[in-house]
């Protein structure tokens, strides 16, 4: 199999973390989005949504879209389980996962995207050309802190996010907000518990996946 | 079971049609998000996103997020299914339930928000105050034909949206798709290959849910 990766980018990085916890072996080929590598033709024939990543198998077909990677690879490899052993903490999960894909990455996209020299008419992931909006920097910051709200609330009542060990939850919340304070948008230091959590998600070795 | 409902939005109309493609039946309790009944007290008890559908199970669990109902009511009644099959089946329609959740309702979502009267101060779903922004209704109408584009596109390759066969996929696409017709973002004339399948989704006696 073949992972079409960025390394800078937070999606791609919540595909490499998931195989490594899988300790699925996959090889990597990198695409630059800043510049511009995921719109290029080549690029576009394999995926036309130009979005990173992608996972290609070995018969050729194209899996888009990280939580898609996740459900093919949770089906194929079950063990370690990271998204859920039961319907119960499946939906919890999904429901998390989501939350952390809508409201955290979308959230710090925002803030990121319509500032950034290297991606004006590039508002949004993908091949439309969408002019940056200077209200969403703003609005991003704010839906951000909102957000880091809402996990460390969470992480006051559960080890984990979306249940009481590492799942994949866990996993699209650590790329956020990693990507979160490296784009300028530091967790708050009242967030006790997420630094508590943080530290423990980021000594696992699929941190540096 | 009852699911924290609203006829209008196309989110909770989403569980609506899969609970009844499973023949799955819920007491079902109606809030109004342009009276702002979810973001009350009482229901920001029940789900502090402030966002609707909310399943409660027998147990008094609350499962929020339309695709994490659909995680769980799949799991705990499988047939007929709506998830995929098989893991290759189960990524395609994930990945599409995606880019319907994403491009499809992202889209419409901020077209429709930004300057729907009753919702100034909403600019997103959820509690979070957040100004409108004109910018966005454009972007919202330049995106949604981006998606009726790829969708149509899809629909000229595979009779239904994430497989052979109606599923998930589908549910999420028809409601995006219905709702971007309810709020004046009507599907292209051009777009012959969406028309063929909306007809045949419509018919279904779930569309009515």
């Amino acid at each position: 199999m073949k992972l079409y990766d960025c390394q800078m980018a937070p999606n791609p990085r919540r595909a490499r973390i998931f195989l490594h916890e899988k300790n699925v072996d996959v090889e990597k080929i990198e695409h630059n989005i800043l510049g511009g590598d995921n719109l290029k033709e080549t690029y576009l024939k394999i995926n036309p949504w130009g979005t990173l990543p992608a996972l290609e198998l070995d018969d050729g077909t194209i899996i888009r879209e990280a939580p898609a990677i996740f459900r093919y690879i949770e089906a194929t490899n079950p063990e370690p389980n990271l998204l859920g052993n039961n319907p119960k903490e499946a939906a919890e999960i999904e429901a998390w996962e989501r939350f952390s894909e809508l409201q955290g990455m979308g959230a710090i996209g925002e803030f990121f995207r319509n500032q950034m020299e290297g991606l004006s008419g590039r508002g949004l992931p993908g091949p439309a050309s969408l002019e940056q909006i200077p209200a969403l920097v703003e609005r991003g910051k704010k839906r951000a802190a909102w957000y880091y709200e809402q996990i460390d609330q969470r992480l006051g009542e559960s080890e984990y996010i979306g249940s009481d060990r590492y799942t994949a939850a866990d996993i699209t919340a650590q790329c956020a907000i990693d990507f979160a304070n490296a784009v300028g948008l530091p967790t708050p230091e009242t967030c006790t518990n997420i630094a508590r959590w943080h530290k423990a998600v980021s000594a696992r070795p699929s941190a540096a996946a």
